[in-house]
């Protein structure tokens, strides 16, 4: 089913609660690519109901930032996400999400400030908005979220335990593509040549992982090589390389499990992250 | 019943769910009055099951103000709250309700920054986020607030709109004593002296619907009388008056139906608020 209002999917969802179906949600901006479908294919698994949403949320992407460009294809999402055991698929237009005059914020504090949150100040307000509104609008059993974007999934841990919302959050592990890229929606943007040097992300961070299996420690030695590993090439322009703790996103003075490496950097004009949770 | 913990409330609610019975839901900070008593009686006319929260919110008080002395009288709250129709008093711990390191903030913008707002900067904050955290815990059909807090009213119905809550708020009339004052769990700490000249408040706010029943529509006439009618008391010392529209909180420059009349003043150390919806 393709259903783009809120009181439409309240209705169906209402009937399911009834019979006491668990319902699975994945929050989607849409474009779906195999780390999405493997999120669906993870919450048809777990529960007896599926809810995708694909919406492009205008309050997460800053003025110059790609929201008018951002890919579209609603009826290739409807499609994939089917196919992938998907039951609703929740399309809502952005009028019926912000009416006008919306006033309310939602903020996580400290985890929404460093990494991506300090080249994208609006990014993680507008992330916790729309994440609240949508759970109050599906009030799922379990959501599901991709290891890829690592901060958004630690803010919204945090989102859930702090406000209460009755609901699990499901980490699902990052998907690439066979030569390592990081999948993501904005790969689309990218020419051949800047295909090839989006590689510099993933194959830093795989180096990276080595060294620390051979038994470094030190978070500088390791920022230090990806820098090198990633400036090297021209096409690339590094925005950040953060080793913290997966948890509070607060940086670390030696890697241990549950560390993570994130990178963000411009390849050519698209913005791409890439991160590994370190195996020591 | 008088439940202390999350996971209790939730496990019992459930059930009440699962037998489609409605819950209304009266969130005070106890110390309960004649006011809060008429929220529950309305709740427990309109709904299965009520369940009443006696709660503190330290959030929502500053670091100078009346946290610490605030009145609690959990067994008379409880009593009462049974008396008037409650099934379940939550009385949850502060730890139960902030463990250590909350990150998450709930804002209304605008709403919360005049009237009460700005002497109390805090507060309106305090009380987005504890009630956003008690709707998704007690996850109510209808919750019940009293017109008296008349500015919280306006902040969190914003709330609920913008937040998607799937619940519908229930505005109950400001209750006042027989001399007309408007009950307040504060109204304890005045002397027998200040309970007198507390009487200004809602005295003036009478003569000024009289005013207004007499044809005047000028909100600047309407503070200067009122002004004037407070300050006359030497026990008063007046934070504001404003006249708004009840739904946004702005200063209205005529006067008309759901213009709102608001008050507040400290009679002694005592900070009072008081206020009328005008009938044109």
């Amino acid at each position: 089913m393709f259903i783009h209002t809120i009181k439409e999917v309240r209705n169906i969802l209402k009937e399911q609660k009834r019979s006491e179906k668990s319902i699975g949600f994945v929050p989607t901006m849409g474009f779906l690519h195999e780390g999405h479908l493997s999120l669906i294919k993870k919450a048809k698994e777990e529960n007896d109901y599926v809810v995708v949403s694909v919406f492009v949320n205008p309050a997460q992407f800053g003025p110059n930032e790609d929201f008018k460009d951002y890919p579209r294809d609603y009826e290739r999402d409807y499609n994939l996400s089917i196919g992938a055991g998907a039951d609703l698929i929740f399309n809502p237009s952005i009028e019926e999400m912000y009416p006008v005059d919306n006033k309310c914020e939602v903020k996580v504090k400290d985890l929404s400030s460093g990494l991506c949150g300090a080249s994208r100040p609006l990014f993680f307000g507008g992330i916790a908005l729309v994440v609240t509104k949508l759970f109050n609008i599906i009030n799922p059993t379990k959501a599901y979220f991709g290891q890829k974007d690592a901060q958004q999934l630690a803010i919204i841990k945090k989102l859930v335990k702090d406000l209460n919302f009755d609901l699990e959050i499901v980490a699902c592990p990052l998907i690439r593509e066979a030569d390592g890229l990081a999948m993501s929606s904005r790969n689309i943007y990218l020419s051949k040549d800047e295909r090839k040097s989006a590689l510099r992300l993933s194959q830093s961070l795989f180096k990276a992982q080595e060294m620390i299996k051979n038994g470094e420690r030190n978070p500088d030695k390791i920022k230090e090589f990806i820098k090198q590993y990633i400036t090297e090439d021209e096409n690339c322009n590094l925005d950040y390389i953060e080793i913290v703790d997966s948890g509070n996103i607060i940086g670390v003075e030696e890697i241990k499990d549950s560390t993570l490496i994130a990178v963000a950097a411009n390849v050519g004009k698209t913005r791409l992250i890439d991160n590994i949770l370190v195996e020591v």
